[in-house]
């Protein structure tokens, strides 16, 4: 598959890394091309949006909705990791992937993994035991491609939240991991929906 | 312990129940004095705030927020388990948890289970695996104190989240928890921290 990563931090870089080891035809999309990231090429984002199927947002929610407008992404697929800035300690009012969705109506957005640790997402198996990752978007057959994609890098429990509505849910997670992040001093932890088999 | 559980709903009930049978000498709190609620005697909310060495709330936050002021409370443990209605699907300006220990500075008040489904709170046994339940305050001995009584309620992991700042992560988890309730269609589920053994 090709996938156009956006944003070349800490998460996009984990995501990139990870997917270009499974096989996976990865570039990254920044302001400017420049050379090789970490062995991922970085182009620029109109070139990086040409070449992706698959689109992923790694970039802060505020940043994405200035970046995306006008490129290539019509009929593709976006995995929009983001969260908005101002939510980390600061109420939402517009979730950052329903928002996504209405500026790209022509692009299926799937919301996943924004409240995952950068050091596990492409790798769950660092952190022992069963934990959860949540997707949601207004199409389901994307649900289950980005849920395939899951599976494909290691996490055994993904838990499909339907639409994007969901985002609300999601995207209301920043104070707790923030939260946790400090009280358990490290980045090695996850939440796990605990409930009975389906 | 004399604990008086302000809010007859599915939370107090939940909970008054509970502590009663494992020996506390619970009395409710509530508009009007009335017949006793499943074996549990229901005073005027000055009658069980008088009677109660710790409080309860188990009440909405926008009706907690009228009904604590003028009762004596000075010295007492106050349990916090409510969320604002508004924070249901609205951003969440203040916490309630902060409000309440403002509004209450001689009482010490502790965050928990405000986001536990009432059918497990006082019987976590009910969902098999390991699931986490918070508690914040401002005072390390209350937090303490309530962790033992969570253990003796069945709690099998209790994380000291710290400070009542940690209300904000605490009463942002609404939109999950409504999320889930709807996906799983059940409110037999919970979140589990999974993390390193510490």
């Amino acid at each position: 598959m090709k996938i156009a990563v956006f944003g070349t931090g800490e998460v996009g870089t984990a995501m990139a890394t990870r997917l270009q080891s499974l096989g996976h035809d990865v570039v990254f999309g920044s302001r400017e091309a420049g050379p090789d990231k970490e062995g991922v090429p970085v182009l620029s984002h109109a070139d990086a949006a040409r070449h992706g199927e698959w689109i992923v947002n790694a970039m802060h929610g505020e940043h994405a909705m200035k970046t995306f407008p006008g490129l290539p992404l019509e009929g593709k697929l976006l995995i929009d990791q983001g969260n908005w800035q101002s939510a980390i300690d600061g109420p939402i009012t517009e979730t950052l992937g329903e928002s996504l969705q209405r500026l790209l109506p022509q692009t299926r957005v799937v919301k996943a993994m924004n409240f995952v640790s950068a050091a596990l997402m492409g790798h769950p198996e660092k952190l022992e035991g069963k934990h959860t990752v949540f997707v949601a978007g207004n199409d389901a057959a994307a649900r289950a491609e980005v849920t395939q994609l899951l599976e494909s890098i290691g996490w055994q429990d993904v838990l499909d939240l339907g639409d994007l509505s969901a985002c609300r849910a999601m995207e209301s997670m920043g104070p707790l991991w923030i939260r946790l992040n400090s009280v358990l001093d490290t980045v090695l932890f996850d939440i796990q929906v605990v409930r009975k088999p389906s």
